[in-house]
Formats: C-alpha cells, sequence, structure tokens
C-alpha cells in the first residue's frame, strides 16, 4: 500500500524556481544572507506553503522554522527532514534550499496519496546554516542539539556590529518555541552533493556514509609596523607577509594530498591596520584540512601546524594556533542510512554511497538523534556560486528516496 | 655677523613633547590621524605658536597651514621650510612633526636674534601627508605643486567614507588661499631618517643627496567563488591564494637584493568576499619595490611583473597591474643642498651624504622649486611604530643646519 506513490516533479521544481526569484545576487545566483529583508520574505512564503499543506507551523527562539504533519500516534518523536533557505553572498538556488522543498513537497505527496503515517513529520529549516552573515555557520541546528547557547547564539554580531538576535526580531521570526529538548526519531536531509562526484558518475542518489574528516584552524600573526620603505628586509615583520605565506603553505598542503582527493583552504584572512604605507602588525587566517580517511586529515594537520613554525620563522612573526576545530566524525546512523538505500532499491533507482565533504545541520543533530544524509547532483560540483546548477530531473529521484525512505520510518 | 646664533634647544624640544601629548596612540606613540580632532587641536596650538611668533598665518583650501615671517623685499618669493603634523595609526612623536617644529624654532631663533632677512621665510604644515586616512599620501603637497585637482582632493573619502572636504569644514581649517600658483625661493623639509643608518653611524645629520627609486603596483586577483570544503583543489581560484603567492613573491624580491639595500613590500591587502565558507574570487594588493640605484630597481620590477605571471598559474586566478606610480626619481636642487653642506661645515657637524628611502612632501615641491633636505637620526631607523625615537642632542645640530641654510638662503 502506497508503495508505488511519486512526488510530484513539476510542484516540487516550481517551489525552487520560486525560490530562485527571492534575494536574487549575480546572475542565475542568491545572495540571500541570513535575517535578511530577502531571508524574510522567502520565510513567508515557506510558512504558507506549510500551512496549505496543512501543517503547524512552531518557530523556536531562534528562528528556525518546523512545520508538522501529525501522525496517528501523536504522543511519538517525529520523523524530522530539513536543511536551510539562507544562501551565501554569491550563493546558488539549490545549496540547502532543494533539501527544504524536498521536504515539502514530501508532505504535499503524502497528502496527494492521503497517507497517514503512524509517527508525525516534521520538516525544519534551520536559521543561518551557511555561517555567511553571522559566525559560526549551523548555529541554530547546533544550539538545537546543545551544542551553543541560545542566549549567545542571540548575540552574534555581524560585520556591521547588527545582532543576531535583533535582525531575527526585525524580520518577525523571533518565536518562542524553546530550541530543541525534544526527541527526534530519527533527521534526514537531502542535500546537493557539492561535489563532482555524482555528476561525473551519472548517478542522481547519493547514499551518505560517513563525512570527510575536517580539521579547522584559526591562527594569529603577530608582527610589527613599521614603514613601507626605508625597513631593511632583515628587521621587518609584516603580519602580512606571515600569514600569506602560511596561506600559500596551506594550499600547498592541499595540493600534495589532491591525488587521495584532500583538500586544505585558506578562507579568511583579515590583517591590520593593513594601510600602504605601513607594515601591518597583526592577522589572522581561518583554513582547514580535509580528508575521507580521518588518519590522513591527522598528517595533514601536522604539515599545517609544521607550516606554522616555519612561517613564523621565515617571516620574524609570531605564528600561532589560537583555536581548533574538527568535524566530519558524526554518526550516520545505520538503520536509517539502510532505509534510504531499501527506497532507492524499492524505487529502481541507482544509488552510491558516497562521503560528505562539507558541514551539514545534519551533522550537529547526529548528536541527538539517528541521522542520515541523501545527496543529489550538481553540475560540475560547483556551488557557493551563483553557477551552481542542479536539474529537475535528476534531482526528482532522490526526493521520492526521501519520500519513501521518511514515510518507512514514520509508519515504524 | 649672526654667524653664532643658535636655536634654543629646550624651546624647541619643548614643542615636541607638547605635540607628544596630543593624539596618543600606543604607549609612547601618536594615533593623530588627518583631520581628526586630535589634528585640529594640534593645528591651533601650531597656528597660536607661529601666532606668537609673529608670523601671519595662512591657510589654503586643502588647509596647509602658511606661516610668513616677512623679509625686507616682500616681493621676493619666500624661502619655504616645512613637513607635516598629521601621523600614522600607530605612529611616533617625531615623523614629520620634527620638521614643523624645526621650522617654528628657526623662526623663533631669528627673532631672538633680531635677524632680518632679504626674502620673506615660511613655513608650511601640509595636510594628510601619510596617507593613513585618505589615500593617496602627500596629498596637499602634490596639489599645490599641480600634480592632484584640488576638487578630486577634496572628494577622497575615507574608510567610513566620510569625505576630506566635509572633514576638513569640521575640524575649521577649510581654507580660502588658493593652493599653489606662486612661485617659492627655495624648499627645506628637515625629516626623522626613518631608517638606520645615521643613528647606526654616530653622524647627526644627514643631507640628502637623492630619492631611492620606488616603484608602486595596484595588482588586482579575479578568481571564482566556491565551496571552501568539497571543491578539489584543481578546480579552485581562490583570489586569497593567489594574492597571498604573490605577497610572498614580493618579499622575496626584497630578500634577495636585501644585501644592495634593496627593499620590496606586499604592505596592502583587500580579498572579497573574504568569509570561512566559501573560496574567495577578488583580491587587491598594493606593493612596491625600492632601490638605491633606478636600474636596479628597474630589475626588481621585472622579477615582480615575472612573479605576478608566475602566481597566476599556479592559483589558477587571473592577476593583473592594474595601476603602476613611480617616484624617487625628483630633483635635490644642488644650491640647496650644497648650503645645507656649507651650513653643516660652518657649524662644525659632521653631515652624511644620504638617500631618501621614504616619499617626502618635498618630493613634490621640487616639480616647482629648488629643494633640498636634511636628516636626523632616529633609533635604530624604527619608524611607523610607537617605538619610533629621536633624542633632543641629535636632533638639534640638524635644526641648526636648517636655520643657517635657511638664512643664508633668504639674504640672497
Amino acid at each position: 500500500m502506497h508503495d508505488a506513490i511519486r512526488i510530484n516533479d513539476e510542484r516540487f521544481w516550481s517551489t525552487i524556481e520560486r525560490s530562485g526569484e527571492i534575494g536574487v545576487g549575480r546572475p542565475g545566483g542568491l545572495a540571500r544572507l541570513a535575517l535578511s529583508d530577502a531571508d524574510r520574505e522567502m520565510r513567508d512564503l515557506f510558512v504558507r506553503w506549510c500551512r496549505e499543506a496543512g501543517c503547524e507551523v512552531t518557530i523556536d527562539r531562534l528562528g528556525s522554522i518546523f512545520a508538522r504533519r501529525e501522525g496517528t500516534d501523536a504522543s511519538l518523536p517525529p520523523v524530522v527532514m530539513g536543511s536551510h533557505l539562507d544562501t551565501q553572498v554569491n550563493g546558488g538556488k539549490y545549496d540547502g534550499i532543494v533539501g527544504v522543498l524536498a521536504g515539502l513537497e514530501v508532505i504535499r505527496a503524502l497528502n496527494d496519496h492521503d497517507v497517514c503515517t503512524r509517527r508525525p513529520i516534521e520538516l525544519v529549516s534551520w536559521t543561518n546554516e551557511e555561517g555567511a552573515r553571522f559566525s559560526p555557520p549551523m548555529v541554530a541546528s547546533g544550539a538545537f542539539a546543545g551544542v551553543y547557547e541560545v542566549d549567545w547564539v542571540l548575540g552574534r554580531l555581524d560585520d556591521d556590529d547588527k545582532r543576531f538576535g535583533d535582525e531575527l526580531a526585525r524580520i518577525g521570526y523571533a518565536g518562542s518555541a524553546p530550541v530543541g529538548g525534544r526527541p527526534l526519531d530519527a533527521y534526514f536531509e537531502l542535500h546537493i552533493e557539492q561535489g563532482p562526484i555524482l555528476d561525473g558518475e551519472g548517478i542522481d542518489v547519493g547514499v551518505v556514509v560517513r563525512g570527510y574528516a575536517v580539521r579547522g584552524f584559526l591562527v594569529e600573526v603577530r608582527g610589527e609596523t613599521s614603514h613601507t620603505g626605508p625597513t631593511p628586509m632583515d628587521k621587518r615583520r609584516n603580519a602580512l607577509v606571515g600569514a600569506a605565506m602560511l596561506a600559500v603553505a596551506v594550499n600547498d598542503v592541499g595540493w600534495r594530498y589532491h591525488p587521495t582527493g584532500g583538500k586544505a583552504t585558506a578562507a579568511w584572512l583579515l590583517i591590520k591596520p593593513n594601510q600602504p604605507g605601513i607594515l601591518s602588525d597583526w592577522a589572522q587566517l581561518i583554513c582547514d584540512v580535509r580528508h575521507d580517511d580521518p588518519a590522513v586529515a591527522d598528517r595533514m594537520t601536522a604539515e599545517v601546524l609544521e607550516a606554522v613554525s616555519r612561517c613564523a620563522e621565515r617571516s620574524q612573526c609570531e605564528i600561532a594556533v589560537i583555536d581548533r576545530w574538527t568535524f566530519g566524525n558524526e554518526r550516520f546512523d545505520p538503520e536509517c542510512v539502510g532505509r534510504i538505500r531499501a527506497a532507492a532499491q524499492h524505487l529502481g533507482v541507482r544509488a552510491l554511497d558516497i562521503a560528505s565533504q562539507a558541514g551539514h545541520d545534519a551533522y550537529h543533530i547526529s548528536k541527538i538523534a539517528p541521522m542520515a544524509m541523501i545527496f543529489t547532483p550538481c553540475r560540475d560540483g560547483i556551488t557557493h556560486n551563483h553557477r551552481e546548477q542542479a536539474e529537475m530531473g535528476h534531482t526528482v529521484p532522490g526526493v521520492n528516496v526521501l519520500l519513501h525512505a521518511v514515510r518507512a520510518r514514520a509508519m515504524r
């Protein structure tokens, strides 16, 4: 019974296209930063869609939106689908968005076919996944999982010193529901792959089985101001140069591990006073290394730390790692992963086991609930760019997999 | 007659110390940015001192302050002394300031001894020499010499988008005198060396005979935004990395020419969007090379341009030099330089011929008047830093040289 149901492809894709009109950035892309006017416009539309689909909508204190489709036993924890509707400053129309609107389409499809599940089904759109406006990223799902304090999140500042909490209130999404603190039966997130593997292999469904091991570093460089002109080279302690040396060295680490899929990124660099007439005495650099094999990621880490010492000596600056973080060792729940694999088999869809290379809200949620992810292809793996591209025909199979995996889990 | 006059050492030094109380930055230093409240306070004090010394004070449209001590023939062009009273954001108490207050002390000493000169003597404090707030540096002397249009200068913006002209009016120094357009008989600038040579040699007076050849570059790097995580190394076009490679390469050029006193500086770097989750697609870098020998500076330039190509290839970014400038080939007038040398000899002060490695207002003025400079020592050559240090005993000899050179020229 209901084994033959499918989503409505055109209806699903029309929501992606409608979303793509809100917060337009460079041609073809979106710049829908968290808690901006465009974010509000998208949220208003999403809430309306969810209510029209018969869901009860709740907003938590961090603005994450929960749409609930009741099951036959309201006392059971819900099966949750989710992702995010915010984008990078030069983002695409699919990253995060496809996952949220896939969840909406799953609910609509269940409605179409009058499917009653035993457990409630919830769909969530997490606030500020990207971290493009308020750092860190994935902050609302992190708070939901108990990783961050709610008040700390509300106090985050953007580059114009606007407060997360104030901006959330300004757009009308400072909800009253508590953040987390309740059991979830399971969490499923569909997301574009953000890598080239599925597109290259011509396979539409990735069954995410693990995350790349990611090791992140916040590095501080301390030099000394001095005149850019007469100061002899051997008396210079230019923090700009110290940070640049490290950025290049980190990039080199990435290239050394490129043959086995490793990456290393110098992502963000701030320099002070950073003026033409004076050598800078302070810089901070955010960088990370990523590898499918945690042991290799540890070796890459060691090479970055060696580079820190080498660049400090070469630039005559003090260079220190002042913060470190790690992710990618989150647990993908075998039962939930099995449901995704079973749904793909049931639907006759080719699926590929794959590792996730980016961070996702699902990583945080894995701490409090069984979690699994489905990847869908994006052209050439391009993402966080206005040229990010996904196609309906290659996305729909993954959404149908989500539909059947969630339905099966909710029937349990 | 008057061959034996000397400045009043303590009076001179007390003005330096008083100036050091206005716009205090890090301990020991100043952060007296152009057209700030501190700049106003210093200007008010300077104008009062000049009037107390019997001078007529005129402010030009760019806020440069001219104090005139009349000669016996008011129709003759003046002999001018000058420098600047603004500082870097982490500046010292001597850079520029010593030159202006040396000029004030010269006028006071002439007054003390009732010296009447044939030509008028003027003392000027140029607005915004440092360029630490409004770019470019030396903008008021440049306009005086016809290098920049006055209205263009008035329209310069600081980092907070405040307009030069508005800030000048705000502090009450938007004068009515035309900028330039009148003949000067000669221009003498006393300045701390901003290098370690005089301090190292134990010589108190540098006779500046030429400028280091400086070749400056504004370089633009164009890459592509992409996810910092999954994007394979060979698909990355991270503008941050392209710019960092070039910054390191420029620094390496400096080291290669370090044995012959060459310098190369990566001074200023801006990156966009410069956020942790996204590779940056744009960067700009300001860098320069300096050498005493113009032919060597040209070779260093060629190496920077080779590095631009090499870094572009290595980073897969487009890198282009979008602006270039040059200075240091300004003419130091033999007659004026001879007067400085003669004054030193007359005073029995050891003097060393020296090249200037930094830019100075005097460079611009050389285009419209015979120009010469006197250097005084600063400890270890440290400058553009709160640890910049000059001592009365090693500065006074240069001021007495200025006194006698200017007096002799004004008697002509």
